[in-house]
């Protein structure tokens, strides 16, 4: 049943959940990384634990947004997209992103973030050149989104630690899975 | 120099930094800790590797504070453990400690918490009884008192999530190094 309130707006929401300073959230992501670096020595490796780490957190934070925002089924990828941008970046890191550089079919589109809490005082020393630095936050856009029944493909195409001008997200609709209603009990 | 405003109360402290939500951060630290067990299967590795993360933030951290916070130097140690307690906590989890059970001397006091940002959703298996938890916390007073020349002992007491009534962590004061005027030439 959709709720009957309407959308929060990205501030509103944001104002109305628990909060921790960002400098905080920061440096402890910053010691993941450090972490796993240590532990995994390959570049490749660490890109695809912090890509699993944003999976798991992101298929739990989708029943957050979904029971605070007050945002009922979007219609398709695009409303979707423009939620998890103008909403869900807000309510989780309290910035917003640009959804951009739609294709023709709809079904791909860019997420343009200009201020990222995730890198305040990084700095990528030299043998960490293929670090994707960022990637818990591709794979939690994965994951919320697969708790929502759409498959994607999320892939980093900017990034700032690596001298681009922004940070870029493609996000790549690969299948819309059909909903069933829950707790059927029959299957 | 001491700065000639007063200082803010807890509350303008942290309505004054950035923040990120709070849930997404305990997702976040969740993972670390998981990957941790995963990585060193020794919960006593875990527990050293958590107190290190947090002595590491700690250090980052007090500078951040000491910038906002309009604190000057403190007199002594427990008017340092009270700033921790109402400033300190507010600032970076939102929450606030109580200071209580000092000793004579005044060099050990406890901090406790009935409400703890780390923990929400937490629920340690069997295997884990020996883990601490929250042990980033007590690294990060460790790493931010050594900052300000104060070296401590921390440690846990009271652990909620082994079944204790609130989270109390035990701060004694080992030695107080005379602090010495910063960029001194002639070392």
């Amino acid at each position: 049943m959709a709720p009957l309130t309407a959308p929060k707006s990205g501030d509103a929401l944001f104002a109305s959940v628990d909060r921790v300073n960002a400098e905080l959230f920061t440096l402890t992501y910053g010691a993941i990384v450090r972490q796993l670096l240590t532990d995994l020595e390959e570049v490749e490796e660490v890109n695809k634990q912090l890509d699993q780490m944003g999976y798991n957190i992101g298929t739990r934070l989708v029943d957050e947004f979904l029971a605070k925002s007050n945002v009922s089924r979007c219609v398709d990828f695009k409303e979707t997209a423009d939620v998890i941008a103008k909403l869900g970046f807000k309510m989780f890191l309290g910035v917003t992103a640009t959804v951009t550089n739609w294709d023709a079919e709809g079904t791909s589109c860019s997420f343009v973030l200009e201020d990222n809490p995730l890198v305040d005082f990084v700095e990528l020393p030299d043998t960490c050149q293929g670090l994707h630095y960022c990637n818990v936050l591709s794979g939690v856009i994965r994951g919320a989104l697969e708790m929502v029944s759409m498959k994607t493909e999320v892939t980093w195409v900017r990034d700032m630690l690596r001298g681009d001008d922004a940070y870029e997200m493609r996000v790549k609709l690969i299948k819309q899975v059909p909903e069933e209603y829950p707790y059927k009990d029959d299957d």
